[in-house]
Parts: structure tokens; C-alpha cells; sequence
């Protein structure tokens, strides 16, 4: 296929892609030429071979993004809120040659073993004559994002173009394609639901309204005022967006508020209901390119609390004991479809864990009802959601247990009014002298903020199950 | 894939798939058992080769075009206004072994050498227990039309279900996917317009309103009336609803007449922009899977009299002495995109003549101006276009050439207030005893009707080059 952002600035090069809340706009041709500008320049130091992008949510980033595409070169995406220590091990997991960041990024990312480049910097040098791609081999890795599972370490998972296409035709084939359309950002880029409007946006020909970061005054007044008609959210983001909204009623040409990123207590949804709110629950994680189950505007109100139903294209299975699971009988939720990843980054064995005969076996939980509606009853149950980002308690107690003193470590998730869960502790330690502010500092250094444990407990015992595998699920019990 | 039918109806059962003007629906749910049925009923006396179909548009034919894709039979689609010659000599270039047709049709086409049954006959048949196919395999033919070219002998273009899904994807990412959208079908469904919008109701979930023939007040009643929110029409169906619009206005919620099937005069478009009447120019043929270069909505007005630009995923040159004209410069219109065939069925001279390096070289004659948009100068010089079917002077040529006394004939398209052109031939007779009574009553037999030459002239000489080409185009000056 050509490459598609040539291909829309050549179909509507005066539309607007990119809106930002200062003002500025970048239509797709000036997109498509900085890009391509950008790209030329990047190659003085860059020519092949993975690259990482460390950034908030800026123009700088998108263009940088879809230089490296007309460069044919793989784009790992960093979480901004890593330490340094994670950020190294992902670039090394994900064999990254160099990375790109905001000027803001620079001080902290220039300790990196790998080459490091500030946006700023690349727009300095002289642009070369080589030559960008023109088209897309749909089946080439196009980003690649961490996610981590059940044994700690994280996972870069690969996201082709196809993978990507197949994410937006289906999301349109759901949601409809309206003219008037413009998708609000306001989560970040390096997570998928940011990543996967960058693309809807080139593909259906679509304004994307960006913000740096999730601002509920901002965010409200940009659906009040500025003609924003979709917008993603996962629960703590929607749940503060209607406390902002009050009594008030949004614009009726705001016509979708896409909820992911985890399960939404029925409170939310119901009081979404009474304010008429158009909320569309969806299902989905970074190894699906975003959403793959959804539910439609039709089924919203009747079936409230469901995820709704696999997009055109993709398969739902619920498997329970290696069967499927009859009407309302919980399993193991596995999907199929164009928008699953290929696999894991040079991970065969949690490939094939996570991959049989085409399916990915997710680890969430779920059921289908009678009409086949997914309600999701569990993420994966060692999963915590905080604000929207996964944490996942094994890699916090690897942390632990490499303090010296710890002996035993559990993580899980408690209920938080702002963010959903947060991460508690639980250490078995060998003398009574170590004290939980010397953990806790110890974990600083490591992990970034949102995984340090929010609160610490000591125990002479942690529960395990006969063979030794520690219960998680237990760990409130303590 | 999964079926699309089956994907359709698990995702959106009780949503409408056929609305008919008598009245009669059929949901997703309703056209998926009644595919399935028929299928296992056609399945007593068809399970695998080519199936042709002939019928006038009806639910009937919708539900036996969808069983056979549960059969994985491709379905050759026949022009029911054609005589028992021409379906012959198509059945046996398709290589057709078993034919389906209305109740109505079953009297002329029992005389076919093929295997033939009215559907009303395979209703009554008991259900086999073949499985049924649960994935559509992209890459297969599942359909096929006939269409001819300078040659005269027509040939039968091969449709993937790959071409059809991405036409009726590009489709939408141009035009839209409202909720509300209806599309009205009165143009049939063995030409591609008809046939693409079935795929397109079956992969967004879309009503169809479908009427048997076009019949301009009961097309009106439904625009008017019905909530139809699109018609696909061609120019002579256009200018007479705009007749029959007169100082009316149509409902607001009627969003797109998409108009194809050859050039438009400036008159007609001038005409429904006074009236507000919202036509999208379109340039496509049965090799494209209908439509690949539409003008878009914003610039319908500014570009008037443009076919636009390519959809996404497809590509346009103009191609004038084996380099890509200037702007401005006429050539010949080439297009790629996965939208287009593979070729047609086994013609290896055809396909290579008009297929080079994955483009398909139309024969149609334009120009891209400063913009890029196409404008459509000429269909290939010896098409003659009237009432929306293509007539190629070579087919009507062969006929006159084989009636005894006609030495040498010449065909060409002169206009005509009602259809836009119509054919008239021009012939050379070795006796003057020979009349145009006997020759016109000789292609009566043997061709369509709408073939037939509306005026026969008798010459001395036709217009020849200096290799004794005949030179068409010099036919009027006779």
C-alpha cells in the first residue's frame, strides 16, 4: 500500500490533521512535509534499526513518529514516567540503537548506554538526499510498546501496519465515520489508545485534538467548546470529567466517549446514563492495537456493564478448562483477528504461552450472555490498574526481593478513590531493623512513581498455596 | 476472515439488512438462515463449480448470491436484458455449469445447455447436511461480471472478495458510515453499482431499500419518504429524478447520490447544485469493484464536473506516450489498488494487455489538473454509454458482419435526449436488395435490445486509416 500519510496529503492536504490546545494546527500535507524533512534529517545519525521516542504528547513527537516510518525503522515507544533503570532495560530488551526525546527528556535519557537525540537537536542538522519510503509493507513491524505479565519482566510488543490498518477500519466499521469528526487525546501517545488515533487520524482523514497530558478543565472545556466529537477515557479520567460536567449536558455533536484501559464500576456508567453521557465501553490492551471488543451506541443503555461484542473482522472465545465456556459460565477471554500482534519482541516461550493456533489467550476473565455480549469480570487477577496504567505486582516484587533484608515479597492492588487501585506491599523481612522508609526509597530509584507501593506491610508470613506459589489474592488478608 | 454474512449477523441480528418497497425486511439474522438454507438446499444439485445467476433484483437473489458464498461457489452474474445467444455464449466462456434464475426467467433459459433451476424449484428441495463454509478465503473469486472491450467478444472480470471488501472499506473512509444510513439499490444487481452495496449493507451493518428496476417515482417516494440516506444512480437516472423533483427539496437527512457510470453533462450538474441535490462524481467499471476515484463532499462544488480523487488504498496516473502526463495533459487513465482485479477469466492476452506492473490500464481518456483531481474526458473512445449500460461497437460489428450481404459495418454512439447515446451503425452491402429491416431484425435475435442499432445507414465505403483500421470516430461524417 502507499504510505499513507502521502497518500492523505494528496487527498486532503489542506484538512486539518493535528489541533493542539494552544492553537496551532498542522494540516496533513505540512505534516506530511515535516515528516519527511524531519526524516531526512534524523538519517544524518539514524538509518535502520529500532528507535525509541521518549516524549509527552507534542506535534514534535507525531512528526518524529511518522519520519522514522518514511525511514522504514521500528519506533519502541517509552513510558515518560519509567526510571532510568526501566527505561534502560526496555531499550536493551527491545534492541534499541537510538533514542529520540523532548528537550525536557534529555538530562535524564542522556545517561543511556544507547545514542540519545534530542527533537531539537535532529531539527539542526542539514537534511541528506536519501530516499523515503514511499509505500508500506503492511506486514513490517511499525511501534512496539512494553507490557508486562505474570513473570515481571516486560514484554515489547510488536505492532505491524497491518495490525494498525485493520485497528482503524474496524473501529470506523463500529463507531461510523462522520465528516464532522475530531478525536480528543488526551491520554498519552506511548500507550496504545494514544498511539492508535495517530492513525485513525491519517487514515480516515480525521483532525486529532492534542493535549499533553489529561487536564479534566482543560479536557472539558475543549468537548464544550472546541467541536470534539470522540474522546478516549478510562475510568478515573471519565469518572472526573463528570464531576466537571456537573449538571451541565455536553454538546450533542459530542457523540462518543470511548471508555478502555480496564473495567468502570456500574456507578460510573449509571451516572453517565442520567447526564447522557454517550459512553461506548470498550475491551482491549496493547497486544490488540487498541479496542477489539465494543460496545455498541444501540446496546449501551440495554446492556450496561458489558464490553459489547468483537469488531468486524476480529473472533471472541470465552475457554474454560480447554472448552468453550457455555452461555454465562466465566473463562479465560481469547480473541482473534487482524489487530492482534504477530507476538512478543524475542520472547518465544511467553509467545507461546500467550498464542495458540491463532487465538491470544489474554488471562482476563469474562463471560458471555445469552445474546453473546462480553462482561469482563477480571483482568488478569494479579493485574492493578492505576489511572489507567497497568502495573503488574510481580515486577514490584522483584524490586523488593532484591533489597537486601527482604525475604519475601507480595504486591496487590487496593481500592483508591483518584486512581482506581493503587499498589500495596507486603515484605517478609530477616531483622526487625529495616524500616519501611528504606525500602520505600530503594523502590524510588527503581520503578517509576505509580508502581512504588503506596503503603508497606510487615509479616512474619506470606500466604502460599501448597507447592509455594504465592496467593496474591490472599494478601488482604494479612 | 469469518463470514462477513455470519460476522453480521452474530454482531447486529435484529438490525435491517433488506428493507423491500413493498414492505418486507429482512434483518441480518433472517438473511443469514435463509442464505444457509438455501444453500444446503442448493447443495442437493450444486456443490462446487461456477453458478451463474439471472434475476431481476429481489431478496431471492440477495439470499441465492450469499448461499453460494456459504458453498465457496463463485457466482457469475448475467444481464437478464440480454439475448439466449449472448447468455449461452457467456455461460460457456465462464465455464458455468449449473444456472439459478427467477420464476420469470425460467422459460428462455431452459433452453441454455447448462443445468438450470428457478429458485422457486431449489426451495422445495430437503436440506443436505453439508458444512458450510465459516471463513471467507479473501483471495477466491466470488463473483464475476461480464464486460467487453474493443475486441467485442465480452469478457467475465474476476471479483475477489478481497476486491470487495476493500471497495466497500475505501468506500466508507471517503464517504462515511452514519448510523442512520440506508442505501437505496434501483440500479441491478448484476452490475457492480447494484452487486458492491450488498457488501457494503453486509460489513457495516447498513440497510439496503431495494427496489427491482428504477422507476422514478417510486425512487422519489423513497428518498422522499423512506429515510434512504444514499442512492448510487448514473446520469440518465439522475437527470430524470431531478425532473421529478422539480422546485422540490430533497429531505436533509439524503446525504450522497453517488453518480457513476460514465460522464455527467456540466447541465445536470449545474442543475442539482441549484437544487441543492447532493451528488458525489465517481469514475469506476466492473474491474474496480465499482467506484475507485470519487469527488469528495467538500469539493463537489469547486471541482464541478471532476470524477475527483482515488480512494484511499488506491493510486491514479495518467499515462500519455509510456510517461506520466503533465498536468492538464490528456491520457489514458491508469489505476491500481486492491480494489482492482486480478483479471479477467482466461483471456492471458486481455490481462496482459490491460494489466502492467500491478496497474490497470483503463483505456478511458483524462487529465489530472494542478490539484490532482481527475477529470474524465473520454471513456475509451469506442464505448457508447446509454442509460447507464456499457455498449461496445465491436460486439454489434461481429453481428452485422456475420449476417449474409454485409460487407463491412461500422458502429458508433449518436446522442439521444432520453438514454444519452445510442448505437447507430453504418454498413457496407454487396446488393442493393439487401434492406435495413432484414439486418436490424438479424441483430434482434441475436443481441440485447438496447444493442440494437437504433439507425442502420447504407455507404459506399467506411472511414478507414491507412492500415484499413476502421476509424470509429469518423463514422458521423459519413
Amino acid at each position: 500500500m502507499e504510505h499513507w500519510l502521502t497518500m492523505r496529503a494528496n487527498l486532503s492536504p489542506g484538512s486539518t490533521a493535528i489541533e493542539l490546545d494552544n492553537g496551532d494546527t498542522y494540516t496533513f500535507l505540512q505534516l506530511k512535509q515535516k515528516a519527511e524533512r524531519f526524516a531526512l534529517q534524523l538519517s544524518n545519525v539514524h538509518q535502520q534499526g529500532h528507535l525509541a521516542i521518549l516524549s509527552d504528547n507534542t506535534a514534535d513527537m507525531i512528526i518524529a513518529f511518522w519520519a522514522c516510518t518514511y525511514l522504514k525503522v521500528p519506533t519502541v515507544f517509552l513510558n515518560t514516567r519509567l526510571t532510568l533503570t526501566e527505561w534502560q532495560q526496555q531499550c536493551d530488551d527491545a534492541d534499541v540503537q537510538l533514542l529520540l526525546c523532548a528537550d525536557g527528556y534529555i538530562v535524564g535519557a542522556e545517561h543511556l548506554q544507547q545514542s540519545v537525540y534530542s527533537f531539537s537537536h535532529i531539527h539542526t542538522l542539514t537534511p541528506t538526499d536519501k530516499a523515503l519510503a514511499s509505500m508500506i509493507d503492511m506486514d513490517s513491524v511499525c511501534s512496539m510498546m512494553f507490557t508486562s505479565g505474570t513473570t515481571g519482566r516486560a514484554k515489547a510488543v510488536m505492532q505491524s501496519f497491518q495490525n494498525h490498518w485493520s485497528s482503524a477500519v474496524a473501529s470506523a466499521l463500529n463507531l461510523g465515520l462522520m465528516p464532522t469528526d475530531k478525536w480528543l487525546i488526551c491520554l498519552p501517545l506511548f500507550h496504545i489508545s494514544g498511539l492508535s488515533t495517530l492513525f485513525k487520524s491519517v487514515i480516515y482523514g480525521m483532525p486529532v485534538y492534542l493535549m499533553e497530558r489529561f487536564e479534566e478543565d482543560k479536557v472539558h472545556h475543549a468537548i464544550m467548546e472546541k467541536q470534539v466529537t470522540i474522546i478516549s477515557v478510562v475510568a478515573v479520567t471519565c469518572e472526573r470529567l463528570l464531576q466537571r460536567l456537573g449538571e451541565a449536558n455536553y454538546p450533542t455533536s459530542f457523540r462518543c466517549m470511548l471508555l478502555g484501559g480496564g473495567p468502570a464500576p456500574k456507578s460510573l456508567l449509571e451516572k453517565a446514563k442520567q447526564r447522557h453521557v454517550p459512553i461506548v465501553q470498550s475491551y482491549g490492551m496493547t497486544e490488540t492495537s487498541s479496542q477489539i471488543i465494543t460496545l455498541n451506541a444501540a446496546d449501551a443503555l440495554r446492556k450496561l456493564g458489558s464490553a459489547g461484542k468483537p469488531l468486524f473482522t476480529s473472533s471472541l472465545q470465552i475457554i474454560k478448562d480447554n472448552r468453550e465456556a457455555l452461555s454465562n459460565e466465566v473463562g479465560e477471554i481469547v480473541v482473534k483477528g487482524p489487530m492482534v500482534t504477530n507476538g512478543y519482541y524475542q520472547r518465544v516461550e511467553a509467545n507461546q504461552k500467550a498464542f495458540r493456533d491463532g487465538w491470544l489467550y489474554t488471562g482476563d476473565l469474562g463471560y458471555l450472555d445469552e445474546e453473546g455480549f462480553l462482561f469482563v469480570v477480571d483482568r488478569r487477577s494479579d493485574l492493578i490498574i492505576s489511572g489507567g496504567e497497568n502495573i503488574y505486582p510481580a515486577e514490584i516484587e522483584d524490586v523488593l526481593l532484591s533489597c537486601d533484608g527482604v525475604l519475601e515479597a507480595g504486591v496487590t492492588g487496593m481500592k483508591d478513590e483518584k486512581w482506581g487501585q493503587v499498589p500495596v506491599a507486603f515484605v517478609v523481612c530477616d531483622s526487625e531493623q529495616i524500616t519501611s522508609e528504606h525500602i520505600l526509597a530503594y523502590c524510588q530509584e527503581r520503578l517509576a512513581a505509580f508502581k512504588v507501593p503506596k503503603r508497606l506491610m510487615f509479616c512474619s508470613q506470606l500466604p502460599r498455596n501448597a507447592t509455594g506459589k504465592l496467593q496474591r489474592y490472599k494478601l488482604k488478608e494479612c
